[in-house]
Formats: structure tokens, sequence, C-alpha cells
């Protein structure tokens, strides 16, 4: 068998360190002498790595600091494709000519989310404590599937913060994950094998006597969608119930498409509520949903990837009162906690029906009551990842570092300033808003009068890139009863109200660029 | 709706730092002069916070510089656990009280898989460099869900390379994830959608006119039946084949249990190979089950997590002959290429297909030609997630510091060292090996003339605890033909034969101890 290993390597005379790439494996590659590490891949020069790793730090530094100094945006260069596009690594380069190639092709074109002026999406801008942490989190390297260590008691410390945090019971369950989406994921599946009427784990949904359904608003995010064809029970079986003015579920209509799939013989198991839509920053009405649910015996899944963060200001709270009592809620720490990516979680009210869900323990997983074994539940009984990383550190440190009442006061800000910006496009004739306003996300366009609504798209979409473009501002796009609409979304602790004038005045700028009154 | 925000502050005389918390929301944290930075979540001093992070890059640096000094592993003391549970932190505690409970209370308490003896499960030891790129992806803080940012280029560049290392073809898709148990989940996600014979995203299972039904060896990784759970198929839907003396799938008895589905009415659609079983390290024959899948038209999804990396090995790339030949692949970089936990990875031959079972862009996700919304297509099409962090950079990193042929010699030290083990064990009238060694996992134990079964179980099971809690060793257990054997895996850069010579030296002392002759 050849592989790509055995032939000679590509002549690559920037990265030419055929000294150690030469050397025949031989005893010296395997030495029984104390201190003598060269078999490893540790450095062979620590004291040089080390200069390198402190040099680096402040760069990383440097770059956090300065962002707002640089442009939001600027395109990948073609040389820094290039410099991404290289034969397989058959030689090693060294850490040193690495670091150089971060520096060029990586560190200077990143998304942008660092920068106090990027609106785009939905993104946390991380702060340099979260940045520290991910360094603390390499340097332990563990697997937090499970096992006995420190880490797994840095997640249970999370979980339980947020379990008390959102009202959910002291025997609720949770576990840290890549995002809403798995999370969404980890939920309806447990909503999934507990409503099954068979067992559902053994005998997968061709054993169901009748289809299971769920419910949502036509405003929901496309990874309960996503979730519920991955479980086989397929997209047609979620409900997309109409929403009000307010883009929030009508929950009467939510009972009548319950009452219709019995009466057709289907099994409705499932309600996924929306704290926060990704279009308009819309709730749905937990505490009546909630209601129904109960009344219905349906799971209550929410969907509060950086809606349910509201529970941190006093003036929005109100928005997801009803929360504490949803079976399974799903959140993000990357977004509007602002730690680095990735790391969101799901609680789940009833723990044992969790575990019951995803824990299956071979031989070679066997717990010990003492030992490196212990440490009994292992957070893989609760997820389908048996591999997990220390995600749980930066959560843990940015909760500690910031505090949650200064974490909420920024979230407070973020709201501020959205209605600041609702209330200048409101002013301005050729700004036109095109959702009311419930938290953090603006969505409008610019106007002029006789446009057609193909025009007003086209010069819209165009804006857009050309403040991104530009390295201005980075806003996004969706659309709004079909209208194109430039979507500001304020989860960034950097922003200032002088931000958001900046982005105005640009918009109109750009407007009058092209199209000319 | 009341919260714990609400509530006053738990007394926490270590923490009080009432300053910054006490300040009330006005326009102070809102400021619009230029430099003002107090308002967003950066150090307020900016020389006070980068001083500590020069420290505590040197702590973990020393950390890993000074593993072998160390003890393995030690039992997380009550008082780290103790410190690990304080109430919801409300108030900021600032960054170095953060990192002196980070060096207090986790830092010291690990798993241990840093260490030269730790052979526990399969985990690899991690590389300082990996450290360095978790601190640069940090700064980066990338969502490499989509859009257009150099990041995105990087994890592009790492499958483009896994492409070429596993003969895939060019246009072959790929997704980095957590690990090889997500990698799975996503393969058979996309081999159930294209076996399905209808529109099963829409419609899910209950469409489909027969049961979907799939193979594997009963040596399989439990995700593989996990996969097959979330997907809704069951678990008894994974037909477990019975595997030869050398733990590897018996390729006529799967050819008999496919035709006797068939026969039944079932719908065969996938075979789950695996390359390196996690109790031996055993092998499928891949090549002539590929053969059968070719001519029966089955899905070929090979679980290599650790194994897949013997094709770095001279002598042991024959065992992974046929993996080129895979409708999908899944293996880890954290295992034994030592890029820091998590990261694995799904390879895909057709992208399209790959494509087609996850897709699903919404308005708010539309793409652009141009800006920020380029960069089509994005990695959240790929899969079930929607935000995916930096995890490309340690692995680019990794690969390109240390180079594929570095770290295939490593790969070849550890089956060198698992050799030398076996012949240990094998020579020692103590000591039994039980089975054979096909990789780099030696299961064994320890014997004495006339014990039980039971005995010996519980001997060797003790054994290994009093290995872990002494900080000699980490081996872990399994049951080899109902025998719990010493199962010592070596995916250890920093392993040497000397410290192999101290673990059954240890075993022989310590199982003299439990059982004196």
């Amino acid at each position: 068998m050849s592989t790509p290993i055995d032939r000679p390597s590509a002549a690559d005379p920037e990265h030419d360190e055929s000294d150690a790439a030469d050397t025949p494996h031989a005893e010296a590659a395997e030495p029984a002498g104390p201190g003598d590490a060269e078999a490893s891949l540790d450095p062979q020069d620590w004291a040089q790595f080390r200069a390198l790793c402190h040099e680096m730090l402040d760069a990383a530094l440097d770059h956090v600091r300065g962002v707002r100094e640089r442009p939001v945006w600027v395109p990948v260069p073609e040389e820094a494709k290039r410099g991404l596009t290289e034969p397989l690594p058959l030689e090693p380069q060294g850490a040193a000519a690495v670091c150089d190639d971060f520096r060029r092709y990586v560190l200077p074109y990143g998304t942008g989310n660092l920068h106090p002026r990027f609106f785009g999406w939905v993104h946390g801008s991380g702060t340099p404590g979260g940045m520290l942490a991910e360094l603390l989190a390499g340097a332990v390297n563990a697997n937090l599937g499970g096992r006995d260590h420190a880490p797994i008691y840095v997640e249970r410390q999370v979980i339980d913060w947020m379990r008390t945090l959102f009202g959910f019971p002291e025997e609720a369950s949770g576990l840290l994950v890549s995002g809403t989406s798995m999370a969404t994921l980890i939920g309806l599946t447990v909503a999934r094998n507990g409503a099954a009427a068979t067992d559902l784990r053994h005998h997968g949904l061709g054993a169901e006597p009748a289809p299971l359904v769920a419910y949502c608003s036509s405003e929901v995010h496309e990874s309960a969608a996503k979730a519920m064809e991955i479980l086989g029970l397929g997209r047609d079986a979620l409900r997309r119930v109409p929403v009000d003015g307010n883009f929030a579920m009508d929950v009467a209509r939510l009972a009548e498409a319950v009452a219709a799939d019995r009466e057709a013989g289907m099994r409705p198991f499932c309600v996924i509520a929306t704290a926060g839509t990704v279009n308009t920053a819309a709730f749905d009405d937990l505490s009546a949903i909630a209601d129904l649910c109960a009344e219905q015996e349906l799971w209550l899944h929410v969907d509060g990837a950086f809606g349910a963060l509201a529970i941190l200001s006093e003036t929005r709270r109100h928005l997801v009162a009803g929360i504490e009592r949803a079976d399974s809620l799903a959140f993000d720490f990357h977004k509007w906690l602002h730690v680095p990516y990735d790391a969101g979680c799901v609680l789940v009210r009833d723990a044992e029906l969790h575990r019951r869900s995803f824990s299956s323990r071979q031989d070679y997983l066997a717990a010990a009551p003492r030992g490196l074994a212990g440490g009994n539940p292992w957070f893989c009984e609760y997820g389908p990842e048996l591999s997990r990383g220390f995600r749980a550190l930066k959560v843990w440190f940015t909760l500690k570092e910031q505090g949650l009442r200064r974490l909420g006061r920024k979230v407070e800000d973020n709201c501020r300033q959205a209605a600041y910006l609702a209330e200048r496009v409101s002013d301005h004739p050729q700004l036109e808003l095109l959702a009311p306003l419930s938290l953090n996300i603006v969505c409008f366009r610019f106007t002029r009068p006789g446009m057609s609504a193909d025009e007003l798209d086209r010069i819209n979409g165009e804006i857009v890139v050309e403040l991104q473009e530009r390295g201005i501002a980075a806003p996004s796009t969706t659309r709004i009863g079909g209208a194109l609409a430039i979507r500001v979304n304020l989860t960034n602790h950097r922003s200032r109200r002088s931000d958001l004038d900046l982005l105005c005045d640009a918009v109109l700028e750009i407007g009058e660029e092209l199209a000319p009154a």
C-alpha cells in the first residue's frame, strides 16, 4: 500500500528543516536516560519555545486590544488563500514558522466579531479572559467524556450555576455542547425517547404505533428542523404554527394544531418555543405555552440561544417568564456571554430520562468506585459525544471573572443601544424600520420614494456588502415579510452608541452613492 | 419574575470586589469618548492583565514540561471539590482570583493523559504547540459555521490534507468535529439519507417501505450503536457479526447476515468496519468488506478513531489497506496525533450527498457572492452544528509543526513499545497475555496458580486502582472473553520502554502485596 507519506517530500524551500526530518528512526528516538526528551514531540529547546509563546501571547493581546483601530473585516486576500493551500506537511516546519504563517495568513483575516461594529448574525465578541482560559484548557488537555478529575467538577459547577440561574430544580441534568444546535438535538432526543410507546433505543421509530409530531413557530431556527431530520422524524413532522404581529407563536393556533393532529391519529410529543428568534429577537409566550404543554402532556423545549440571557437584564427579564418550566432548555455561552467559540448548554429537567436516552457503558468504559474510572455519572452518558474537550473552563472563567451582574449590564446596554438605533431609524426619512423591536435586533432598510421592491432589495443588499468590504461595519441581512432587511444584532460588549451613529451615517452615505436622489 | 440575580450576593469574603460590583448602571457604562474602554468587558488595566497572562503561560508550560516528575494521577481532594462548588458568581472576581482558583483546584488534578505512564482508554497526550494554538484560536474567536474568513480556509486545508493522506478523491468532503462519535453520527446520517427510498429529511423514517439495517462486528465501538439510536433506526437494526480469533469481523458471516436480512424483507444499507477496536486494536479486513459493499451496494463507514493513523506507520500500514475505499471515514486528531481535546474528522466520498443531508440555509444565513456572507459552501451545510469553534487551528498547527513523518514515527514507536510489553508479559510466569497484539494495545493480567476466575478479576481490578491511586501508572480495564484485563494503550508520545518496565514491576509488586504467594 503506497501513501503520500512514502513519496519524496514536495520541494518546499520555505520550510526546509531536513535535519529533523531525515534522522532515521534509531535507538536515539527511544531513549531510556532521564531528562532525554528528544523522542517526544515536546520542544527540543524549551527556552526558545517559551520565548515564542510569550511573543505570540503579546501578539494575541495586541490583536484584541487594538481591534477598534482596524477595519471590521477585510476580504481574505489571494496571498493568504495561497498560503493556506500547501501540500501535506510531511516534514516538521517548527513552531516558529507555523506562528509566522498564522500571523501572515490567519490573524488579520477573521470574521470581525471582536470589533465594536460587528453586528452580523448573532456572534459574541469574546474576551481576553476567555482567551487566557483557552490557553489553560490546552495545558490541561482534558477529555470530559468521563473519569474522575477536576475538569469534571468544573463542568458540573457550570451546569449547577445554569440550573440556578434559570430556576431549574436541583436534580435537573445538563451538558455543555458546541452550541444551541447540538443542545436542541439532545433535548429533542430525550423528548422523543421519553414519548415513544416502545423502547425506541432498541427498536427504532419503525416500531412506533403512531407518527410523533412536534410544534414550533414559523420563526423557529433551522436547527430545530435539522434535529427532527437527524432523529428520523422528518421536518414535515415539525408543525410551523403562525406568528402574531410581534413574530411570537400564536398559542391558540398551536392548541388547534395539536388537537387536529390528535384527531388525525398523530402523536404530538413536543413544543419547541423560541426565546429570541434569530430574525427579530421575538419571544414566544413561554408561560402560555408551558400551560398548554402541561395540559396536553407535551415536552417543552426552549430554544434560547441568545434570548435566554435576557434573564440577566432587569428590564427585559419578563420576556423569558416561564423559562423555568421548560423540560429542556438550549442556549449559548458564546453569544451574549462572550465566551469564546464554541460553548453552549442544554439543561434537562428529568435527569434520569436524560441519562436513559444516552447512557450505554461498555466493558472498556466500566465504572469503578475508586481510581480514575470513578466520578460517576460520566458526561458521555448525557449526549452523543464520548470525547469532549474542556470548554467548561472558559465558561467557568468568564462567569467568575466578569460576574453575572456585569454580564447582565452588558445585555442591558445592548438592548438600550438597539432602542437607540431603532429611534434613529424611525426619525430618518430615508430609513425604514421593518420589524418591531423587542430586544437587541434591529431590522431596517434604506429607502427612496418610487423605488420598486426589487430595487430596494438590491440596494440594501449592496449597502451591506459595501459596509463590510469597506471595513466600516458588519451587519448581516435577512428577509422580513419578503423584504430584504439590513439586520443589526447587538450582542457585542465593545459597541457604543457612537458606533451606531457611524453605521447610520454610512448606510445613508452609501445609499446615496448607489442610488443618487 | 424574581431570579438569583436580584437577590443580595451570598457573602463571600474571599471574593469581595464590591468596588466593581456596586457601581450603578449609569452613563459611565455607555461612554462615547474615544479610548474609553471601561464599558466593555475588556481588562480595565491592560498592563496588569498582560502580566497575569504571561505568568499563567509560564505556569502552563512548566506544568507540561514537568509532567514526568509528578504522579500520573491523584484523586481530586475534598478541598478542590469544595473550591469548585461556589454559589452563582454574581459579582466580578477578576482574572487574577480566577487564575488562583484554577491553579489551586484544577491544574493539579487532571486526568493524567499528559504523563508518560498514562496508558488508560485511548487518550492522546497533547503537545505544547497544540496548547499555543488554543491560545491563538481564542484570540481569533471564530465561528466556522460559515462566512468568508481565514479560519474557513484553515479548516479546508486540514480536510484537504486528510483527503490526500487517506487516498480519498479530490472532490470528497469533510468536516472537523469533536471526535469519532460525532463523525460516525454524521457518516451514518448521510448513509441513511442516501439509502432511503423516500425523501427522508422531509418524511422521516415512517415513510420508508422497509426497515434499514446496518452491520458491524461484535467488537464495534458503542458510538456506532448510539448513532443508530439517535437516527431513529434503533440499536437492534445494527447487526453484530461475530469476530475471528484476532477479533476481526468474519466477512463470510457478514455476507450471510446481509443475505438473510434481504430474504426477510429488510433493507441493508451500511457496514461499519472498525480500524482499530478499542478493546484490542483489532482491524477488520477493510478490502474484503469494501468488495462486499461494492457488490451489495452498501455504504462502507470506517471507524478509525485511532487505528486509521496506522497509515502513518510503515510497518503497520497494511492493516488499513482498503480504507481509501470507504464511503465515510471517522477518526480523531486528539488521540494518536496528540492534538489537544477535542478534535476529530469525518470524510465523505460523495460530497454532494453529504451536503444534501444537512444543508438548509434560511434567510438569515443567505449566501452572498461578495462580502462576509461569501465563502460558499458553508461548513454548517455538512453537519448538525451551526456554531463551530476554530478547532481546525490546533490541527493545522500540530500537523505543520511536527510534520506527518515525525508523527508517524511516534505511532511506530508506540507499536514497538506495545510489542516490547507483550514480550515482557509473555516471558513472566506471573503475567498472562489475554489477547493477540495487533498494534498498540496490550491486554494482560496478573495470575497466580489456583486462583479462581472471580479472584483473578478482583485482584486485577484492584491492581489497576492501586496503580492509579499511587500515581505510578494509569492503565484502564476491560474484559476479554469475560476475564478482566489490565488494558495498556499506547498513544503517548512521552512514553519510553523504561516506563513499561516500571509498569510491569509495579503490577508484579502490587499483585504480590494483594495476593501473597
